[in-house]
Protein backbone atom coordinates (compact mmCIF):
# COMPACT_ATOMS: atom_id res chain seq x y z
CA UNK A 1 0.00 0.00 0.00
CA UNK A 2 1.70 3.31 -1.27
CA UNK A 3 -0.69 5.75 0.58
CA UNK A 4 -4.35 6.10 1.84
CA UNK A 5 -6.11 9.34 2.27
CA UNK A 6 -9.59 9.87 3.72
CA UNK A 7 -12.81 10.37 1.25
CA UNK A 8 -15.73 11.10 4.59
CA UNK A 9 -14.61 11.59 8.14
CA UNK A 10 -17.16 10.98 11.04
CA UNK A 11 -16.46 10.17 14.62
CA UNK A 12 -18.14 6.68 13.83
CA UNK A 13 -17.35 6.04 9.89
CA UNK A 14 -14.13 6.92 8.17
CA UNK A 15 -14.12 6.00 4.17
CA UNK A 16 -10.34 5.80 3.18
CA UNK A 17 -8.74 5.80 -0.47
CA UNK A 18 -5.91 3.42 -0.76
CA UNK A 19 -3.25 2.93 -3.64
CA UNK A 20 -2.68 -0.47 -3.69
CA UNK A 21 0.12 -2.32 -5.66
CA UNK A 22 -0.20 -6.18 -6.29
CA UNK A 23 2.37 -8.46 -6.52
CA UNK A 24 2.38 -8.49 -10.42
CA UNK A 25 2.74 -4.59 -10.47
CA UNK A 26 -0.80 -3.96 -10.67
CA UNK A 27 -1.85 -0.47 -8.67
CA UNK A 28 -5.41 0.37 -7.85
CA UNK A 29 -7.52 2.73 -5.79
CA UNK A 30 -9.45 1.03 -3.28
CA UNK A 31 -12.12 1.53 -0.75
CA UNK A 32 -11.49 0.92 2.93
CA UNK A 33 -14.18 1.70 5.73
CA UNK A 34 -12.66 2.51 9.45
CA UNK A 35 -14.89 1.70 11.98
CA UNK A 36 -14.81 1.77 16.18
CA UNK A 37 -13.76 -1.79 17.84
CA UNK A 38 -15.84 -3.36 19.45
CA UNK A 39 -15.81 -6.28 22.70
CA UNK A 40 -18.45 -8.91 22.80
CA UNK A 41 -18.75 -11.71 25.43
CA UNK A 42 -20.44 -15.30 25.40
CA UNK A 43 -21.93 -15.77 29.06
CA UNK A 44 -22.60 -19.45 29.69
CA UNK A 45 -23.89 -20.76 33.00
CA UNK A 46 -25.11 -24.32 34.20
CA UNK A 47 -28.63 -25.14 35.04
CA UNK A 48 -30.25 -28.18 35.91
CA UNK A 49 -27.45 -29.99 34.08
CA UNK A 50 -27.61 -27.95 30.88
CA UNK A 51 -25.70 -25.26 29.47
CA UNK A 52 -27.26 -22.16 29.01
CA UNK A 53 -26.10 -18.91 27.05
CA UNK A 54 -27.33 -15.06 27.81
CA UNK A 55 -28.37 -13.67 24.70
CA UNK A 56 -30.58 -10.28 23.96
CA UNK A 57 -33.68 -10.66 20.92
CA UNK A 58 -32.87 -7.08 19.12
CA UNK A 59 -34.03 -5.68 16.51
CA UNK A 60 -31.05 -4.46 14.03
CA UNK A 61 -32.37 -1.58 12.03
CA UNK A 62 -28.99 -1.65 9.60
CA UNK A 63 -30.42 -4.67 8.07
CA UNK A 64 -33.82 -5.00 9.41
CA UNK A 65 -33.85 -7.66 10.97
CA UNK A 66 -34.57 -9.52 14.57
CA UNK A 67 -31.94 -11.55 15.61
CA UNK A 68 -30.20 -13.23 18.82
CA UNK A 69 -27.10 -11.56 19.88
CA UNK A 70 -24.67 -11.93 22.42
CA UNK A 71 -23.76 -8.56 24.59
CA UNK A 72 -21.71 -6.67 22.69
CA UNK A 73 -20.50 -2.80 22.35
CA UNK A 74 -17.94 -0.11 20.73
CA UNK A 75 -14.84 -0.33 23.10
CA UNK A 76 -14.14 3.34 24.21
CA UNK A 77 -11.51 5.00 24.11
CA UNK A 78 -8.52 4.00 25.94
CA UNK A 79 -10.93 1.20 28.16
CA UNK A 80 -9.10 -2.52 28.43
CA UNK A 81 -11.63 -4.83 25.87
CA UNK A 82 -12.13 -7.18 28.89
CA UNK A 83 -13.83 -4.37 30.77
CA UNK A 84 -15.61 -3.72 28.00
CA UNK A 85 -16.84 -6.96 27.19
CA UNK A 86 -17.64 -7.13 31.38
CA UNK A 87 -19.52 -3.40 30.96
CA UNK A 88 -21.49 -4.23 27.96
CA UNK A 89 -23.13 -7.49 29.75
CA UNK A 90 -24.23 -5.59 32.83
CA UNK A 91 -25.36 -2.36 30.78
CA UNK A 92 -27.53 -4.56 28.60
CA UNK A 93 -28.91 -7.44 30.48
CA UNK A 94 -28.42 -6.86 34.23
CA UNK A 95 -26.22 -9.60 34.84
CA UNK A 96 -22.90 -8.99 35.96
CA UNK A 97 -20.08 -11.73 35.22
CA UNK A 98 -17.39 -11.82 37.71
CA UNK A 99 -14.18 -12.22 35.10
CA UNK A 100 -14.02 -12.79 31.17
CA UNK A 101 -11.11 -14.39 29.50
CA UNK A 102 -9.92 -13.75 25.50
CA UNK A 103 -11.97 -15.97 23.54
CA UNK A 104 -10.59 -14.81 19.91
CA UNK A 105 -10.78 -11.49 17.93
CA UNK A 106 -11.59 -11.32 14.56
CA UNK A 107 -12.31 -8.72 11.77
CA UNK A 108 -15.95 -9.10 10.11
CA UNK A 109 -14.51 -8.06 6.47
CA UNK A 110 -10.76 -8.38 6.22
CA UNK A 111 -10.57 -7.19 2.76
CA UNK A 112 -12.11 -3.57 3.04
CA UNK A 113 -13.09 -3.01 7.00
CA UNK A 114 -10.90 -1.85 9.27
CA UNK A 115 -12.32 -2.90 12.77
CA UNK A 116 -11.35 -5.69 15.04
CA UNK A 117 -13.90 -7.34 17.08
CA UNK A 118 -12.58 -9.20 20.57
CA UNK A 119 -14.52 -12.07 21.75
CA UNK A 120 -14.80 -12.58 25.29
CA UNK A 121 -16.19 -15.76 27.42
CA UNK A 122 -17.53 -15.56 30.96
CA UNK A 123 -18.77 -18.67 33.15
CA UNK A 124 -21.43 -17.52 35.75
CA UNK A 125 -23.14 -14.03 36.45
CA UNK A 126 -24.82 -12.82 39.11
CA UNK A 127 -28.76 -10.72 38.49
CA UNK A 128 -27.72 -7.11 39.76
CA UNK A 129 -30.87 -5.89 38.61
CA UNK A 130 -33.07 -3.96 34.92
CA UNK A 131 -30.51 -3.49 32.33
CA UNK A 132 -29.59 0.25 32.21
CA UNK A 133 -29.16 0.46 28.53
CA UNK A 134 -32.99 -0.37 27.87
CA UNK A 135 -32.91 0.21 24.08
CA UNK A 136 -30.87 -2.26 23.64
CA UNK A 137 -33.21 -5.30 23.43
CA UNK A 138 -36.68 -6.39 23.92
CA UNK A 139 -35.71 -9.39 25.58
CA UNK A 140 -33.21 -10.83 27.26
CA UNK A 141 -32.55 -14.62 27.89
CA UNK A 142 -30.54 -17.67 29.00
CA UNK A 143 -31.04 -20.07 26.00
CA UNK A 144 -30.16 -23.40 25.88
CA UNK A 145 -26.95 -24.21 23.93
CA UNK A 146 -28.21 -27.01 22.22
CA UNK A 147 -31.10 -25.21 20.84
CA UNK A 148 -28.00 -22.83 19.52
CA UNK A 149 -27.48 -24.70 16.58
CA UNK A 150 -31.20 -25.06 15.20
CA UNK A 151 -31.24 -21.07 15.95
CA UNK A 152 -28.00 -20.46 13.44
CA UNK A 153 -30.20 -22.58 10.86
CA UNK A 154 -32.92 -20.63 11.26
CA UNK A 155 -31.16 -17.09 10.72
CA UNK A 156 -32.06 -16.10 14.26
CA UNK A 157 -28.43 -16.02 15.29
CA UNK A 158 -27.24 -13.98 11.60
CA UNK A 159 -24.38 -11.73 13.06
CA UNK A 160 -20.66 -12.27 12.68
CA UNK A 161 -19.91 -11.70 16.29
CA UNK A 162 -22.29 -13.95 17.65
CA UNK A 163 -21.82 -16.76 15.21
CA UNK A 164 -18.25 -16.60 15.74
CA UNK A 165 -18.10 -16.60 19.61
CA UNK A 166 -21.07 -19.28 20.07
CA UNK A 167 -19.56 -21.63 16.76
CA UNK A 168 -16.44 -21.18 18.72
CA UNK A 169 -17.89 -22.64 22.16
CA UNK A 170 -20.02 -25.14 20.25
CA UNK A 171 -16.73 -26.12 18.21
CA UNK A 172 -14.82 -26.41 21.90
CA UNK A 173 -17.28 -28.75 23.45
CA UNK A 174 -16.32 -31.12 20.74
CA UNK B 1 -36.37 4.61 10.96
CA UNK B 2 -38.34 6.99 9.85
CA UNK B 3 -35.61 7.89 6.71
CA UNK B 4 -32.46 7.27 5.32
CA UNK B 5 -30.03 9.41 2.69
CA UNK B 6 -26.96 9.07 1.23
CA UNK B 7 -23.67 11.19 2.34
CA UNK B 8 -21.07 9.00 0.63
CA UNK B 9 -21.87 7.29 -2.73
CA UNK B 10 -19.65 5.04 -4.81
CA UNK B 11 -19.79 1.82 -6.70
CA UNK B 12 -18.30 -0.13 -3.91
CA UNK B 13 -19.40 1.90 -0.62
CA UNK B 14 -22.51 3.64 0.43
CA UNK B 15 -22.39 5.47 3.44
CA UNK B 16 -25.70 6.31 4.50
CA UNK B 17 -27.87 8.57 7.34
CA UNK B 18 -30.36 7.01 9.13
CA UNK B 19 -32.98 8.79 11.38
CA UNK B 20 -34.05 6.14 14.07
CA UNK B 21 -36.56 6.38 16.44
CA UNK B 22 -36.43 3.84 19.27
CA UNK B 23 -38.99 1.94 21.46
CA UNK B 24 -38.88 4.82 24.03
CA UNK B 25 -39.31 7.74 21.63
CA UNK B 26 -35.66 8.35 21.71
CA UNK B 27 -34.44 9.51 17.83
CA UNK B 28 -31.41 9.73 16.94
CA UNK B 29 -29.23 9.79 13.33
CA UNK B 30 -27.03 7.05 12.94
CA UNK B 31 -24.50 6.13 10.22
CA UNK B 32 -25.46 2.73 7.95
CA UNK B 33 -22.43 1.76 5.47
CA UNK B 34 -23.76 -0.18 2.79
CA UNK B 35 -21.77 -2.13 0.68
CA UNK B 36 -21.70 -4.95 -2.03
CA UNK B 37 -23.06 -9.05 -0.99
CA UNK B 38 -20.68 -11.83 -1.22
CA UNK B 39 -20.57 -15.55 -1.49
CA UNK B 40 -17.73 -18.04 0.25
CA UNK B 41 -17.52 -22.02 -0.20
CA UNK B 42 -15.88 -23.90 2.49
CA UNK B 43 -14.72 -26.58 0.06
CA UNK B 44 -13.46 -30.07 2.11
CA UNK B 45 -12.69 -33.72 0.43
CA UNK B 46 -10.43 -36.58 1.77
CA UNK B 47 -7.51 -37.88 1.49
CA UNK B 48 -5.97 -40.92 2.49
CA UNK B 49 -8.92 -40.68 5.82
CA UNK B 50 -8.76 -37.32 6.54
CA UNK B 51 -10.57 -34.47 5.91
CA UNK B 52 -8.66 -31.39 4.17
CA UNK B 53 -10.04 -27.58 3.78
CA UNK B 54 -8.92 -25.74 0.63
CA UNK B 55 -7.57 -22.23 1.99
CA UNK B 56 -5.65 -19.39 0.64
CA UNK B 57 -3.12 -17.60 2.18
CA UNK B 58 -3.19 -13.94 1.64
CA UNK B 59 -2.37 -10.56 2.40
CA UNK B 60 -5.79 -8.12 3.47
CA UNK B 61 -4.14 -4.30 3.51
CA UNK B 62 -6.79 -3.27 5.03
CA UNK B 63 -6.28 -5.04 8.09
CA UNK B 64 -2.23 -5.27 7.19
CA UNK B 65 -2.68 -9.18 7.86
CA UNK B 66 -1.73 -12.45 6.25
CA UNK B 67 -4.48 -14.97 6.65
CA UNK B 68 -5.88 -17.97 5.41
CA UNK B 69 -9.37 -17.76 4.17
CA UNK B 70 -12.14 -19.66 2.09
CA UNK B 71 -12.61 -18.72 -1.57
CA UNK B 72 -14.68 -15.92 -1.48
CA UNK B 73 -15.62 -13.05 -3.70
CA UNK B 74 -18.51 -10.43 -4.64
CA UNK B 75 -21.69 -11.07 -5.83
CA UNK B 76 -22.19 -9.85 -9.14
CA UNK B 77 -25.38 -7.79 -10.51
CA UNK B 78 -28.00 -10.47 -11.31
CA UNK B 79 -25.57 -13.39 -10.30
CA UNK B 80 -27.08 -16.44 -8.36
CA UNK B 81 -24.79 -16.15 -4.76
CA UNK B 82 -24.20 -20.27 -5.41
CA UNK B 83 -22.75 -19.27 -8.97
CA UNK B 84 -20.87 -16.50 -7.41
CA UNK B 85 -19.48 -19.42 -4.75
CA UNK B 86 -18.03 -21.74 -7.54
CA UNK B 87 -16.79 -19.18 -10.01
CA UNK B 88 -14.29 -17.62 -7.42
CA UNK B 89 -13.32 -21.02 -5.97
CA UNK B 90 -12.19 -21.94 -9.32
CA UNK B 91 -10.96 -18.36 -10.06
CA UNK B 92 -9.10 -18.09 -7.11
CA UNK B 93 -8.17 -21.36 -6.64
CA UNK B 94 -7.86 -23.45 -9.78
CA UNK B 95 -10.24 -26.28 -8.23
CA UNK B 96 -13.44 -26.95 -9.81
CA UNK B 97 -16.09 -27.64 -7.72
CA UNK B 98 -19.62 -29.59 -9.33
CA UNK B 99 -22.22 -28.48 -6.41
CA UNK B 100 -22.34 -26.37 -3.54
CA UNK B 101 -25.26 -26.26 -0.96
CA UNK B 102 -26.05 -23.86 1.33
CA UNK B 103 -24.69 -23.45 4.40
CA UNK B 104 -25.72 -20.14 6.11
CA UNK B 105 -25.97 -16.47 5.18
CA UNK B 106 -24.93 -13.71 7.76
CA UNK B 107 -24.67 -9.53 8.58
CA UNK B 108 -20.67 -8.96 9.07
CA UNK B 109 -21.81 -5.79 11.30
CA UNK B 110 -25.06 -5.97 12.76
CA UNK B 111 -25.32 -2.76 13.66
CA UNK B 112 -23.75 -0.83 10.88
CA UNK B 113 -23.22 -2.59 7.83
CA UNK B 114 -26.15 -3.50 5.08
CA UNK B 115 -24.72 -6.45 3.20
CA UNK B 116 -25.21 -10.41 3.87
CA UNK B 117 -22.49 -12.65 3.21
CA UNK B 118 -24.19 -15.88 1.86
CA UNK B 119 -22.10 -19.23 2.71
CA UNK B 120 -22.01 -22.36 0.90
CA UNK B 121 -20.70 -25.96 1.23
CA UNK B 122 -18.69 -27.99 -1.49
CA UNK B 123 -17.14 -31.69 -0.96
CA UNK B 124 -14.40 -32.73 -3.58
CA UNK B 125 -13.01 -30.60 -6.45
CA UNK B 126 -11.24 -31.40 -9.76
CA UNK B 127 -7.78 -29.46 -10.08
CA UNK B 128 -8.38 -27.30 -13.78
CA UNK B 129 -5.20 -25.70 -13.89
CA UNK B 130 -3.73 -22.43 -12.31
CA UNK B 131 -5.89 -20.01 -10.63
CA UNK B 132 -6.86 -17.24 -13.00
CA UNK B 133 -7.05 -14.59 -10.46
CA UNK B 134 -3.27 -14.95 -10.04
CA UNK B 135 -3.37 -11.62 -7.59
CA UNK B 136 -5.67 -13.06 -5.15
CA UNK B 137 -2.99 -15.54 -2.87
CA UNK B 138 0.22 -16.18 -2.21
CA UNK B 139 -0.24 -20.13 -1.98
CA UNK B 140 -3.54 -22.10 -2.67
CA UNK B 141 -3.72 -25.29 0.22
CA UNK B 142 -5.58 -28.19 1.44
CA UNK B 143 -5.28 -28.27 4.98
CA UNK B 144 -6.46 -30.51 7.31
CA UNK B 145 -9.29 -29.49 9.29
CA UNK B 146 -8.50 -31.20 12.43
CA UNK B 147 -5.39 -28.42 12.19
CA UNK B 148 -8.15 -25.44 11.56
CA UNK B 149 -9.36 -25.08 15.18
CA UNK B 150 -5.51 -23.92 15.63
CA UNK B 151 -5.28 -21.62 12.96
CA UNK B 152 -8.07 -19.93 14.64
CA UNK B 153 -6.31 -20.06 18.34
CA UNK B 154 -3.19 -18.37 16.79
CA UNK B 155 -5.05 -15.27 15.00
CA UNK B 156 -3.95 -17.00 10.99
CA UNK B 157 -7.82 -17.57 10.13
CA UNK B 158 -9.45 -14.21 11.40
CA UNK B 159 -12.23 -13.35 9.34
CA UNK B 160 -15.51 -13.83 9.42
CA UNK B 161 -16.79 -15.16 6.65
CA UNK B 162 -14.01 -17.81 6.74
CA UNK B 163 -14.65 -18.09 10.61
CA UNK B 164 -17.93 -18.71 10.38
CA UNK B 165 -17.89 -21.31 7.40
CA UNK B 166 -15.53 -22.98 8.93
CA UNK B 167 -16.87 -23.08 12.65
CA UNK B 168 -20.46 -24.61 11.79
CA UNK B 169 -18.66 -27.01 9.52
CA UNK B 170 -16.30 -28.57 12.34
CA UNK B 171 -19.48 -27.57 14.81
CA UNK B 172 -21.93 -29.83 12.73
CA UNK B 173 -18.86 -32.75 13.22
CA UNK B 174 -20.01 -32.86 16.78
Amino acid sequence: MHAEWPVYENPWVDVLMADVELGDGTRFDHHIVRTRNAASCVVTRVRDGREEVLLLWRHRFAIDKWVWEIPSGLIEEGEDPAETARREVEEETGWRVAEVTPLLAFHPVGGMLRAEYRLFRARDAEYVGEPTEQNEAEKVAWVPLSEVPGLIDSGQIATAASLVGLLRVLAEQK
